[in-house]
């Protein structure tokens, strides 16, 4: 099932795409219902909402040999907050004193019920699907130290198109960011040095994730710079594609 | 007008403090509606509920003193996530694997209406409040580089008691801490190296905040550790006092 999130005739709602058509879905129904309107018909937004937004960076051998560093021996962890999201099909704004902005396509995991001290083997009772998502780097400032403004300057973090709830094995996934229709980065999740399963029950140790929540999971090798006007696609797999489009912030 | 959140009876509203009772409030309202209860009747939650919770760190001329350090040209900004808010009179739950955790106490805006690119001389027509926070951290996980652990673990971010809108200039409000009722930090808010009108433009600039988010306005000199049983207080003048007892977290 795909969970999208859309607005039409200046209403928002939640709904599933069936075909090429959106219908009306709340949580804890079980089947579709009414038609809303042709997907074309409508605009997609993020597919959730979430609060807390933690990642996972360094997370790809390839990654990792290219930067000639060692396996970490536990996650290493960092925060979006959610003034950053932004959903597929809109503009990531180039903040006007950055110099160099990065993409880094990665698979999302959105929670689907209450996520607290969660082992590693029960992981997947707690996600409600996958979607795609764009951490957007502002990579001059990461030398700020903490990576507030770098990781989390508004729209720095694209999700969607939708959160796909039929996918009950994440590690072998395949991820292509293409940057003006070139390939860029081109990666299975089985290069991941903790999956989804060990990300989940590492931070819910200590940060109890609710409903919406999302954990990006890293991005492979090969991240590179955005310019205005680039438009920048991730595709997952089994998801779909998250298609944005750069713009100065002016 | 001191704006509270509240439990009574299994159900969750918003209020005002009328002397020692709580009456009936909501966002709009200009006058306090019926009494809920007398204060010491319902449990006071966190006054807001923010998604995005900005902090500014080393941002008291008295702490980078004992520091060594020397001012910094702008604001150190990071990030604490939803998960970790709690409320007065709550526990401050300390992981098992921690061995130093830290109170610093400080005072947070909390944000009125919607801020993007707030000029720092219209900055106070932004803050709806302000209220007392504990940006409690575990010293030991600051080595992780980034401190999504040791600044957002569950319950790192108490806030209350509640949100006093009655302050129109923030810039000299006495800071007190104190852990088992010794005072460990006494500062005024003058000591600031950045004030909450530069904060809240420096931060808008790229970061939109959201009416109830959250702006930490760092600590002043003074942090130091906390243990289990310790009862912890934060006094600001003029808002009132937060206090948490810190507990193993089993």
């Amino acid at each position: 099932m795909r969970i999208v999130r859309y607005a039409v005739d200046g209403r928002i709602g939640r709904g599933v795409v069936l075909g090429d058509s959106v219908h009306e879905f709340s949580w804890g129904d079980t089947e579709p219902g009414a038609l809303v309107a042709r997907t074309t018909e409508l605009e997609l937004l993020a597919p959730c909402l979430p609060r807390t937004i933690v990642c996972a960076g360094s997370n790809y051998r390839g990654h990792l040999a290219v930067q000639g560093r060692t396996l970490p021996e536990q996650p290493s962890l960092f925060l979006k907050s959610p003034n950053a999201i932004t959903g597929p099909d809109t503009s990531i704004r180039r903040p006007g004193d950055v110099r160099r902005l990065e993409y880094e396509g990665e698979l999302a995991v959105v929670i689907g019920r209450t996520a607290r001290r969660v082992p590693v083997e029960h992981a997947g009772e707690y996600v409600l699907g996958y979607t795609c998502a764009n951490d957007v780097t502002a990579h001059d400032w990461r030398s700020d130290g903490q990576w507030a403004r770098a990781k989390s300057a508004d729209t720095f973090c694209p999700l969607g198109p939708w959160i796909e709830t039929d996918i009950r094995e994440p590690s072998d996934l395949h991820i292509t960011t293409r940057v003006g229709g070139r390939v860029v980065q081109s990666e299975s999740t089985s290069d991941m040095v903790f999956g989804v399963g060990r990300l989940l029950a590492y931070v819910t140790r200590w940060i109890t994730l609710q409903p919406g929540d999302v954990l990006l999971t890293g991005s492979p090798a090969g991240v590179g710079a955005l310019l205005p006007s680039d438009v920048v696609e991730v595709e997952i797999s089994g998801i779909g594609v998250l298609r944005n489009t750069v713009v100065e912030r002016g």
